[in-house]
């Protein structure tokens, strides 16, 4: 393919991008496809011969596209929002022309510096603590991650590498691997399924400890299991706070944890990842107090601020303790600089290459401008209160918890069988998508605004799709013509599995 | 931004990238900034407000590609190459267009089914053996991990994993962080940074073995420090093979560390980050001979193979192995299906989410051909023995070893001095970019062929600009004249910096 033809091509695949968001409400929000439809109508082999492009936008459209859930859909409710925007598309276009690897600045200055400026602007937006950014005169600053689970392990085995060196400095005669195996670490059981991985990736106990009953993460709790931990003979080493749990959207108390877990030298990780992106509204931020407690906190551009994926935004208090726990000191790879001013990004990952990821978080950011997110964040959050307004005037509906950001939570009045019956069908027949919860032992169904072109008639067309379900679902039920639904097909779909 | 507005910013981001390529060859390959260049010209707060397309694109010739380190130039001889082709960035605006997040086969069904699809047809191109692939009877597959690294590291939990139940099932009374804490990795002294860290990250001790006079880990050597190992009461449990090593492209052979781990019980995993691409031309294959003894296998497309990183390519022979180490048990996610079939992703890797990346493959692997990404490969190595010739036809120079792939390792006669002053000065003139790595104690100069778009006169450029600065150093050195160089900076921009 030469330029010629790729300029064809190129903007041939702008105009289906543009064409799929036109009409992206045609379409059932679920495909109608049975595991295995692709694989069947593919070939076997990869083509010898070189194929035409109109050939391959083709098959996009007949074959691709029948097998997509439409996650950018205003009829997607389910999980959180996956970020997509014609910026952050355009983004991506420079930085795959360009094809760099910045795994250190002079891989490709750009590439690191744009990254530095792009997370101090996004740092600011957010309100967090000057310590945590690059332009501060700390050793603080930010990164970005492929996902949020990396952030979380990442902070995982910087607080472990902490932690070990911490007490062999005291006692130089203890043996790290017996050190290694009484660190624990510690979440609600509201956290993410990815903070209970990062335990199992990292090799370290992960307690869920109980939440409160508005699924918060408290000081008393925490401070019991590292007290139960530290009477036995354990090592607390990490918490990971959730400000936006993904079955509710809950927020631990930071202004608790924090100061405890200072206490107790514990690494405190922040997992934002959903919210996070309201603290660039300052009514928001309230819902972070204590963050200056905190030594490291995540939050997904790449969920509700319209970034694609993968752009997790990181910032370290001490970004020493990355590159101490991350540093492969070889003869050969000594670095001419370690500070984190402009760092060597290669040692505050997991992996050596990365993609130029700040292109697209920068042309999200001037392509919207500051103003714009903070309209989108609102408007979400209006849009969801709207949600619960409309359910709340249908007294069948029970509206719990309090919407938070942009999901409201509800079920049917009665037992969980009516709800789970609704969830099921809704979800067979295909025109919106939404995932269960539990809540105060109660069945729940998650109605999540995602889709960044949501509007008014969107949230009314959904929920009229609800009503009327309600209605069969209710009737049947009167009649004593209800099925017991399914349960292990609808526990499939509940909240743990949003992305990260 | 509305739909309109995004056909022409797409369209002209698309001409800006054509233009780049077609215009590569006028721009110096290494940029000429200072560290802080960039956070120096660009304000210090995220605007306000929207801004235009056209000044975010003005700012990108201005301001970013002055800093971009251009490794798709064909002065680019640095580390390996860095993939992209104009497939695989149209592949990348489609993917980025729907915006999806597969992390269950439901959560976009052509997700995950273009992924089988498209690694059933990789893991065929490169002949690896059927037990591998999806499309076959047993449990084995591939799937996109983002980088080599990530695979490596993948393997090595696995692997852990593996061993541990193994050794607990015979004896249930051993505790499980006492035999995490005797397992032993095992890999040569010419494997990647990368593979070292996967040891640091997995808290696994990593021992980087003597390799041969011609850089490849042999069994004797592999052998005794099981053996030692043993004797000592520790468990050898992971094993990584270097199909092509970062400094001079050496091959491990695996007819001899196959068999052996598989005697020891050890996980052998392939790192053939770079080389693996060869494999799609029959006449290599003979360099992956023992391949049927290998637990894991890695290469990365997103170097040899021009798609855009991230995109490594993983196969295992037993799936179940990584459900066994990956899947989080949690109540609320049980899975409707385990089998490895049309696998949940999720439970295959490090992170929950995961991007749409089969596009690109599948827009490469099409709008190429096999026969196309052959041509491409071998093209590149027939350059790489161009510059060879060229290189022996000049007698102060020293081509050693042999050639291997796009690489050609060369030195020039007498002491080291000469050949780093050489490179030192050859990287400060910006018009071509090499790395160097160490062979049979001597410094050398690595001549990577990285570009898809260099041709038999790019060749001669850059062979040139060695020539001419060959002349200058070796008559500086004979007038006495010659300084030492600063090798503190030399050895910053070595071998194993490679991007993974």
């Amino acid at each position: 393919m030469d330029a010629q033809q790729f300029r064809e091509f190129g903007k041939a695949a702008i105009d289906i991008v543009a064409d799929y968001v036109d009409n992206i409400r045609q379409r059932d929000v679920l495909p109608s496809v049975e595991p295995g439809y692709l694989v069947d109508v593919l070939p076997e082999n990869a083509p010898e011969q070189p194929e035409e492009w109109k050939d391959v936008l083709k098959d996009f459209n007949d074959l691709i596209l029948p097998g997509i859930t439409h996650w950018n859909s205003p009829r997607f409710h389910a999980f959180f929002p996956s970020g997509s925007s014609y910026a952050s598309i355009i983004g991506n276009i420079l930085a795959d022309g360009l094809g760099v690897i910045g795994f250190s600045w002079m891989a490709s200055p750009a590439c690191t510096e744009l990254e530095v400026v792009t997370l101090n602007w996004l740092g600011k937006l957010l309100g967090l603590p000057e310590e945590f950014l690059n332009c501060s005169s700390g050793p603080g600053g930010g990164i970005i991650q492929s996902s949020a689970s990396e952030a979380t392990l990442v902070g995982l085995l910087v607080a472990k590498d902490k932690t070990i060196r911490r007490i062999t400095e005291v006692n130089p005669s203890l043996d790290e691997d017996v050190i290694r195996s009484k660190l624990v670490a510690y979440t609600s059981d509201q956290c993410n399924s990815s903070v209970e991985k990062a335990g199992l990736l990292g090799s370290m106990k992960m307690r869920l400890l109980k939440s409160d009953a508005d699924g918060r993460l408290r000081k008393e709790t925490l401070k019991k299991a590292f007290d139960e931990d530290i009477a036995e003979g354990l090592i607390p080493c990490y918490a990971v706070a959730n400000l936006g749990t993904t079955g509710t959207c809950a927020f631990d108390p930071l202004y608790e944890l924090g100061p405890l877990c200072n206490e107790y030298n514990v690494w405190l990780h922040v997992d934002a990842a959903y919210a996070g992106t309201a603290f660039i509204c300052p009514e928001y931020r309230h819902l972070m107090k204590g963050i200056e407690h905190v030594d490291s906190f995540d939050f997904n551009p790449h969920k509700w601020m319209n970034v694609n994926f993968d752009c997790s935004a990181m910032w370290v208090k001490n970004g020493h303790d990355l590159l101490q726990a991350f540093d492969v000191q070889r003869v050969y790879l000594a670095d001419t600089k370690t500070d984190t001013k402009i760092p060597d990004y290669r040692h505050w990952q997991i992996p050596l290459g990365r993609r130029f990821r700040a292109m697209k978080l920068w042309t999200v950011l001037r392509i919207y401008g500051a103003e714009g997110l903070r309209s989108h964040v609102r408007n979400h959050i209006d849009l969801a209160q709207y949600f619960a307004k409309l359910a709340r005037t249908d007294d069948r509906f029970v509206v719990e918890p309090e919407p938070s950001m942009g999901l409201v939570c509800f079920r049917l009045k009665g037992d969980d069988i009516a709800t789970k019956t609704l969830l099921e069908n809704l979800t067979k027949k295909k025109k919106i998508y939404m995932v269960a919860a539990s809540y105060r032992g109660r069945y729940i169904i998650r109605f999540a605004v995602c889709s960044r072109i949501t509007k008014k008639e969107d949230i009314e067309f959904s929920w009229n799709k609800i009503k009327q379900e309600a209605d069969i679902v209710l009737s049947n039920e009167i009649q004593g013509k209800m099925k017991i639904p399914a349960l292990d097909h609808i526990e499939t779909v509940v909240f743990s599995e949003k992305s990260k």
